[in-house]
């Protein structure tokens, strides 16, 4: 019936053998990053204690364009991957609108999301430099469970700090990450000097992404044969996460489409700058100027929308380097937000500066408007997203029925990160009217903008 | 690197546009269905207040070897469909076997299973018979599932009778269901006369798919524009699930490949009779006379293997046809076994037939076995199978370990009907070590056989 599929599967061969660095084409650079005690800009010897040392090498790796995927990595991705490019062919009949709607849908994996594509990279690197474990911290759980099933395969010891919030809110999560065999522990911890003092200043505290990476920096920088691991943020999981914007271009060109607007959901960044790189080149190139990128964030948590662009740490603790990044000051302490991938203070230094120089625009969505269209999208698309997800889904949904009102047949893609089976409770709390939304004051802002280092 | 891809998708032009009607290949029939109460073979119109009526004669056709599948089944299939064929080379490795390892991966939507294929069809039949709402009873949860999903699609209203064990169990199953706008209601409950009753005779019991199911149709048979509508067991079931071995024998096909060993987890048998159908086809005509098709039940509810082959009724109120079936009688209540689609107490009669006639055979494993090659599984193949599908993981690690002594290279095709993500807490019992394997005693079974009804 329908020309163009429901879902578009490359094969193997079509797969993308490398990844690609968007550092290469974008006409700035983002500030490099400073040495969180003297300031100064950072060297691959400050960072060796903490990262892998080809991470390190990635991390600071501006020039390449397209880096290889090592064959091992290529073989663990054919395990879950290829990603499908589905066309949203129901969602579109239901909102009656002209557009039409791509997503690519990165859930169909065991870790419900992306985040294995990075996870499969840095397990990978460490085992090949002979380490034996590795720390990290999770949000809503799919960093972490991603890491332990990459570190299942690879053989490595896996240490997991938890924001607190969704440890308790996401009991099955860390069961699953159990079930892979790594040790998952709630952040802030007593485990750690940095977790203590966090535990001080803020007694009860439902914990944040700042604070698990400080306490798994601790824990991996005092161990042998151990390094820590970051699912977002960094250079380095941007270009991982390439994959899924590449993938995403080749499913299209067979399709003989091209998206106008690209949206996705944006915590650290790791989603949206992958989904987005392959288009982004075009658009810094200038073959394809007009593209309109969407970043898509909580309004309990609005880093690019409401935040600062400015130096800031990565951490609650403050031991990892400053990054020039759109930022609520890494003292922030986000409201207990079901989308615990997105309770993050800060964003993706390539995002940041992207966005900074006008290359794309960011919107900020409240919680029940994404879980309305959550409900929406699982209704017609028979898929439940993660919350996180949805906020991409919402602003989908109001791109088509902008498209409805004007009468354009614009091409929408975006990216479905994730599902959504271990975020019932929230679910549950939207059916039964219970959720609430958060906006923080400008007041709250401004004294997290009164902690951020005083730079230059 | 290797030749036969790990994932293989049909297009959708591949896809089976007709389901495949195994008993019109069968060399004898099973035997009729018997009305409850006078023992007489069973006619369309005794079935038409509780089955849409298409379904009643899809239940009936026993001489149609192709039958189409509605163009809007067929669309609705291309939203999650098709499901990938797998091969398992990390599993392969693990076990250091020659084996080759396939499997037909059913999980990847959100009902979690292969029981979308059937809920699609029946919920189409019933929408275009101009019925408004449907009763249905779910065990572990995800026939209730994936009946909310296609009732969303098609827009009809639904109520779930959910077996209490998995209801308790499974908090969030009832959650998901809960979003696609479906009512849940733990059986056995005080809305019907016969669940009043099964609750007085068996205070504090956990409920089994024999309870709900008689609680769903007495729901059903007093409501206006409503039917009952059943997951499995029943040869309509088995027909739409043939889409599962179909596209499996297509798949393999173009592989260049045959499976040697066939093996599914059987409850009612709807996994298990739509993956072999193709295969089977071919040793009834004798084309294919060595395939061996293996059924794996819990030992905890082992209806083939220890079963009698006897007419009974489908649930425990007595209110279904007579079938001629393994069973292990009706009142037969199995422990609180994780494997919740596994806890019925017969048999599809095609299956049963089948495998009375020496075409099959049948296998029961232990809860602990299971969970033990689960988590193998999930390592190696980064799929956290659902409890229920671990039973055909279990048999194929054993059949590839036998291939290993023997230094035969088998090729294995098993069912991966399910994913567990919310089956945590019996993934959680088995690492902790607090799982137990209950098997039956002779005596439970004996006494459970004694109340098996007297025909003929």
């Amino acid at each position: 019936m329908s020309k163009i599929p429901y879902r578009t599967y490359l094969t193997e061969e079509e797969m993308p053998r490398q990844w690609y660095n968007l550092r290469a084409d974008m006409k700035e650079q983002p500030d490099v990053y400073l040495h969180p005690g003297t300031h100064q800009p950072i060297t691959r010897e400050d960072m060796l204690p903490i990262f892998c040392d080809e991470l390190c090498d990635q991390e600071l790796n501006s020039t390449d364009r397209y880096i290889d995927i090592p064959e091992e990595v290529q073989e663990f991705y054919k395990i879950y991957r290829p990603a499908p490019l589905i066309r949203a062919y129901n969602l579109e009949k239901a909102l009656d609108t002209p557009a039409k709607i791509y997503y690519k849908f990165e859930g169909n994996n065991t870790s419900g999301s992306h985040k294995l594509n990075s996870a499969a990279a840095q397990v990978y690197y460490a085992k090949k430099q002979g380490l034996t474990s590795l720390t990290t911290e999770t949000g809503a759980g799919q960093w972490g469970t991603a890491l332990s099933m990459a570190c299942a395969y690879f053989g490595l010891d896996l240490t997991v700090y938890m924001v607190k919030v969704s440890y308790e809110q996401k009991p099955f999560r860390k069961a699953v990450i159990h079930t892979f065999g790594a040790d998952v522990i709630p952040s802030p911890s007593d485990t750690t000097e940095v977790g203590r003092a966090i535990l001080k200043a803020h007694p009860g505290t439902g914990g944040s992404l700042g604070c698990a990476i400080s306490e798994a920096i601790e824990t991996a920088t005092h161990q042998k044969g151990c390094r820590y691991v970051l699912g977002s943020v960094l250079n380095q999981v941007v270009l991982h996460q390439s994959i899924i914007g590449l993938e995403s271009k080749i499913a299209m060109e067979k399709l003989g489409e091209y998206p106008d607007i690209v949206i996705g959901c944006a915590g650290g960044g790791s989603n949206l700058g992958g989904l987005m790189g392959a288009f982004m080149k075009d658009k810094l190139d200038g073959s394809r100027p007009q593209t309109d990128f969407i970043a898509v964030e909580p309004a309990s948590c609005p880093s690019l929308t409401r935040g600062r662009y400015a130096y800031d740490f990565c951490d609650t603790g403050h031991v990892t380097p400053l990054a020039r990044m759109y930022t609520l000051g890494s003292d922030f302490m986000p409201s207990a937000n079901h989308a615990g991938g997105l309770r993050y203070h800060g964003m993706s230094p390539i995002l940041s500066k992207l966005y900074h120089d006008g290359y794309m625009r960011a919107v900020s969505v409240e919680q029940t408007k994404v879980f309305e269209a959550a409900v929406q999208f699982a209704k017609c698309e028979t898929i439940l997203p993660a919350p996180e997800s949805a906020h991409a889904i919402r602003v989908a949904v109001d791109e088509a029925l902008r498209c409805r009102e004007s009468g354009e047949s614009k091409t929408i893609l975006f990216g479905l990160t994730g599902t959504g089976y271990f975020d019932m409770n929230a679910y549950t709390s939207y059916l039964e009217g219970k959720m609430s939304d958060y906006i923080p004051t400008d007041e709250e802002l401004q004294k997290s903008f009164d902690t951020l280092p005083k730079i230059g």
